[in-house]
């Protein structure tokens, strides 16, 4: 039986790499922080670092702690998830659904961490930013492109680290994918916020819908499916495109 | 006898993180610097890097360079506190001892470093703030909680390295804990500064208090506890929760 | 037969390095993105985490994605171009074949990542400058001297790290020539914006050419040389240099 | 004999050095740069990679390529330089000659490479800025604490990376260096820009002293024998304090 472990790494995971990441908009964005305006190269480091910590944590089960991952990895041909978890509709299923609580449960947190600066006024689209991405020009077709792009770079190199060559050493794997987050944040993430994540952006935003939030506005649930279709096409794409390349 | 083993190694890495970390906030905010306004991810990097340096330093007794990690060894269960250092009572105070000096010291030389531009008009705040950190939003309890969060997730990721893998290298663990308080530095250090480590806070305080430092204020002692229990509860937190989940 | 071996990860490589890489200029410099106004050191570490990527996915073929690599080498007096990829005259073509049609596609899918943002108003030199380099202070000559220092850094670094000692891990040399091009941007990018890749510059200004892309201006031909032929150049003098240094 | 064995590859990796160190605060200082105003952690960024950069190239030598380093390892009592080069005074000198020529011949390329921003207006104290540091707030007594302070970290963490334990890996040494220099120059940098190297400075001054810049001004003798003197200072205490503390 796979579930707890599988289950537990990907849900704290999940939940590191929201809870910074989400938490590094917060300080970057919310009224009163002592980052306020610092930058959107601040805000690429906080989400890769996010990631950095997520992928420590989640070690043990692969380190998906992202559906377009996990979707990708079957796209690819992938016979086990993780060492000694076979690939299964069963093993999909907990990993989804542990990133999804994991994502929920870290902007709870980012929520807490920064309470008496969400207390203070701002405009409700500034207090969702904190928790799910939104685009900066709304065209709902081009942030699907965009979301595809971006999500198709994160699946495809991850997949290519595996054929970098050995010894891989502990800290190998979470800073490459933390730095190439670093990277999509910077280069992709103009238009759409980048959430190359499903889990990322809705379950933030279930958070933001659930929340006593003082002063929130919309979750903006017409935007929501832009940021889960497009990685998962793009994670299924990159996976393809892996196996394609990469033997 | 273990006391000179711990205590040396602990107070120079920690005097490295105060001096270092101390050192960024006043080149951020002093007046007349080459750094002034260089915004809150070069402070998040000076801090991260002061941690790198101090962990270096510290190897051959873990570096632990924060009580909070030491206490959160304890609450995981660890039978030593580094390699050939049993946990035990006394050993636990020698660490918080030496961190403590260390810090204090580390806090001393960095206002060496800038004694020109403490001299310079600033208002007593500014100083303070290079010491010891302050609240952006005053609110005992929500401070309380925002320190808890970002140490939770320090020790807990900082466990978690353990678990990642070999073979280490000699910079794995200082640049992974260097990465890490990077990332936790930009995103959870809006509210509070993020201590997230008592001796960080408390030592650069005493030194605050005792310096003759030109124009200076208030070492706001009432806010004080905040960044030493919030760190030693969210240390402890973390501790637990690695037991439980690292396995 | 190499063709394949050669052409597929060189393709997919130079591609990762044009799409990130331009893509942190759109973010930087295109009207309304989330990234617009970033900085300098954001775009340096778009480009540099852009190598990053595409060294990983081209690591198979030594991951030159770079002509003045290539020709470096040859300079260098290199027996092969990687593992079992012996030097010669068909092979070098591939290889810049390949850099030149992935540099190509790389501008392409930036262009879909970015569209929105390229449709709104924007003058043509900014658009352009997304594609491809061009100077701060038109002077041929001195451009073309800038371009030759960059690139003589960038090939004689890199030939450096074969000598650095083992063992080598997976993230080694992504990581390594990653960072150096960050440095080499913050440092040398001042005047021409650091081309140094003759493949990066044209193939990304061939897309602009035959793009539809709205309200665009001159691909400035007459500068377009340039960032060829000082590349080569450099990458001659850095590839012979090292050979006389390193042995 | 050593000579070669030493001279050329520290000469070549303190050109790298001040080659990209210098070339980055002329892109952050000089008008009409792409990177002008790019902010203090882009200058420390340059300088930490152009150290990085250095290491690589000057890996055989032991990579000094500053006087401090080579005076700290004597007064850390170490027996060799680098693998098969003993201690003794013929070959420290060989050490420091070769770290001037290469920093004064670094100083030049980047004067090169910045030739037309150079030619266009700005202040001379601007334009010496970039080849030699100078104080924020002149005071010599204090200055030298600064640069004892800051070259006293910088030898005595780079002492201790040698007890962090095995496998070391290609990349460690220059990227563990390379980052200590980022984190010394944001926290330690704003009163006097961190010499922390006398060669870095004084060569640059050199060169800056004989090359035809338009419309230079003073080349600041006066305070040239602060980074000389200061960080020969910090190097000594720091190879003391290494040889008292680690063992």
């Amino acid at each position: 039986m796979n579930f707890s472990a599988i289950f537990v790494p990907e849900l704290f995971g999940t939940m590191m790499l929201t809870l910074l990441g989400c938490g590094v908009v917060a300080n970057a964005s919310l009224p009163g922080t002592k980052g306020n305006g610092g930058g959107f190269l601040m805000v690429n480091f906080g989400w890769g670092l996010a990631v950095f910590a997520g992928v420590f944590v989640a070690i043990s089960s692969g380190a998906h702690i992202n559906p377009a991952v996990t979707i990708g990895l079957i796209a690819n041909g992938a016979e086990e998830f993780a060492d000694g978890v076979p690939v299964s509709a069963a093993n999909t299923l907990i990993y989804i659904l542990a990133q999804m609580v994991g994502a929920l449960l870290g902007a709870v947190f980012c929520w807490l961490a920064y309470k008496t600066h969400f207390d203070a006024d701002s405009d409700g689209a500034t207090k969702l930013g904190v928790f799910s991405t939104g685009p900066a020009i709304r065209s709902y077709g081009w942030n699907v492109v965009t979301e595809v792009i971006g999500t198709f770079v994160l699946v495809f190199v991850v997949i290519s680290f595996g054929f970098a060559g050995e010894p891989a050493t502990a800290i190998g794997s979470p800073l490459a994918v933390g730095l190439l987050v670093v990277g999509i944040g910077a280069s992709l993430g103009g238009p759409t916020g980048y959430a190359i994540n499903p889990a990322r952006d809705l379950g933030p935003r279930i958070a933001h819908a659930l929340l006593p939030i003082k002063g929130k506005g919309s979750s903006d649930w017409s935007y929501a499916w832009v940021p889960v279709v497009g990685p998962l096409i793009g994670g299924i794409i990159g996976g393809l495109a892996a196996a394609a390349i990469f033997v």
